[in-house]
């Protein structure tokens, strides 16, 4: 571990909850920090400068889609992905093999690779974690992801074993093939084990044994309680170096984060903010607010009148409501900003509260606002 | 039509083109004009700020889809179009005639009224010239239009003048509705008459008779040739009050407007740019562009260098190529923006070029950069 070159700086901590700045080729990164995810190389409903000026610093791609269209030669032949795309920030991308599993067909996984057909075209495609990671230098992507083999909970413990050992030599054949890579560029390994504490602590340990810029804690927010998640990441922290940055992947609710905050992570990406914006909802103080819901329809009101982000302060709920009712795409643009916004701002108070000693203040207060549900009816 | 006051001034003429300032309640209108088409209340793809930005003086929507959802009677209990949307300027609406005919069911058409089913919801409606100005007024479109029947073409020249007189009788009830509106909003006649230049001039000579603020040229772009349409412009203009403006409604592509300018025509609308955006089509000075050729995958020249339009400039083809072919929304925003930018720009240049007394040249100019189809590929 001692070899690889540590690139995160830790400013404050507050019991188990640290801010910091993580540094990447294309930027810093403030911690905690959430990722948007922008799955092709384009967030959906969004421009890259409202992503910017919501308070993203870092965004997610996916290598799997990513390879498959418009592919990784080509992209890295434009310049690389903030090249390519517009966005001109730290990218992270995962290593393809999670969509593997969810959306390609005909997989057939060996010690050496996955094969499989590509869901756009048929094609057969093979990724071993030497070509995921080829595929992620193609893609210029500030933060590469080592190939891991993610299963569904509930699982039996041997399935989950298996997966997390093939997981660990995945890992050090990942280590050995970003060795390559240019000084500041970055690779995560990423623990797993399911829901089973010791086979967690034991994939951590030996993550730690090999040695990693930083560490995800992936294989979860796959529909296990919440209580399971947090147990999780309570088993694996402890192992990790303290100077590393932890990840959370694919996390999450709010309240997923906030509670994942509290016991020590540094980043988190999730599709929630604009897959929920497309779907009618919006993230505020007072909770989700679903806007097709009727008692929006003549409401002038704003969702919250004391948000820092214009759409959200300034949009009536009652137009809101009409253009998800009418599946008019500005409906969609708008959430999608408003909530990933209300991410970036929850971000920004963690930060801040961590650097004055006031987080436990903090998860109180956003906590209660959460309960009240939303302003009273007009 | 000396009692319809005018509040529109002509500043220069070169030849039949004009440019001019078309005062509303809402702000001034600089003529030639093109309005983007907001059908439900909000541009498909589009921000307002960017409609704006792109130098949208007006925007029109459609009565139609207003009235069904979410309602005239509650966007006016929401302080009219302007506070419900966040569009700060001009709108115009149409009668919502056109839309009955094309997208409603189990239409009846008697001299009252028409009356339909909602593509919506099923619910039977009755529109008349009366409710349609009521609903306009309603919603606060500072520029109402007439009801009128506007019929497919070809069509026999007996239903053609049928349309056309029950348009006039339409007409006259639709401007004494319209007496009780506020000094300042506007109301437009339309002249019908299908392809028949002796109809078209009956039409024009009938409405100038009863006298509006404004009137506009009706029931073509609907599948004749571009000469029929010039054609009809030609004998309907002569007749109208040059001191009025002129609207060549549902016009068109750059080119149609360029001809029909030269013939005396002061505004458009279509939802051309942002449609054509959304099937991967650009507009540029070197014509219709499609992105979804394989000529642009590897391209990083944007689609015009020297646009004043900053996607139009930055965002290489191939990125494009991409968001379009993989179907992320942001290409649809993107084609959007940049068509709706060169439909302004266009119109910018016409009335600069007006007022310079040199249109032909610009319109010489103008179709020697389409013709030239794109830049040379890579």
């Amino acid at each position: 571990m001692d070899d690889v070159p540590n690139h995160f700086e830790i400013k404050a901590t507050d019991g188990q909850a640290r801010t910091g700045l993580l540094t990447t080729p294309h930027g810093v990164v403030r911690t905690p920090a959430f990722m948007p995810v922008g799955t092709a190389g384009a967030m959906k409903g969004m421009h890259w400068r409202e992503v910017r000026d919501a308070g993203a610093d870092i965004v997610l791609g996916n290598t799997y889609h990513l390879m498959l269209r418009p592919g990784a030669e080509r992209i890295a032949a434009l310049g690389g992905l903030q090249r390519f795309t517009g966005w001109n920030g730290p990218m992270l991308t995962d290593s393809g093999g999670f969509q593997v599993m969810s959306l390609a067909e005909l997989r057939k996984l060996s010690e050496q690779a996955v094969t499989f057909r590509s869901h756009i075209d048929g094609a057969l495609v093979e990724l071993s974690p030497e070509r995921s990671i080829e595929v992620q230098r193609l893609l210029g992507s500030d933060i590469a992801m080592q190939m891991d083999e993610c299963i569904r909970l509930p699982a039996e413990r041997t399935d989950i074993e298996r997966a997390m050992r093939l997981s660990l030599r995945w890992a050090e054949r990942s280590k050995r093939a970003f060795e390559t890579a240019p000084a500041g560029y970055l690779l995560f390994g990423i623990a797993q084990g399911g829901d089973v504490p010791e086979l967690r602590r034991s994939s951590a340990q030996g993550l730690v044994d090999i040695g990693f810029h930083g560490y995800a804690i992936g294989g979860l927010a796959v529909g296990e309680p919440q209580s399971v998640m947090l147990a999780m990441i309570e088993e694996v922290v402890p192992i990790l170096p303290d100077a590393r940055p932890r990840y959370l992947m694919g996390v999450g609710t709010p309240d997923d984060m906030l509670e994942a905050v509290a016991r020590g992570v540094d980043m988190f990406d999730c599709v929630m903010p604009t897959r929920n914006g497309r779907h009618g909802m919006a993230f505020t103080r007072y909770g989700q607010i679903n806007l097709r819901n009727a008692r929006h329809a003549n409401d002038p009101r704003p969702l919250d009148e004391e948000s820092a982000w214009p759409a959200a302060r300034n949009t009536s709920r009652a137009y809101l409501h009409h253009l998800v009712r009418s599946g008019e795409s500005l409906g969609a643009m708008l959430l999608s900003e408003i909530n990933v916004a209300y991410y970036q701002h929850l971000m920004q108070e963690i930060r801040q509260a961590v650097a004055q000693g006031t987080f436990a203040d903090l998860r109180e207060r956003i906590r209660a606002g959460w309960e009240t549900g939303d302003i009273a009816p007009r």
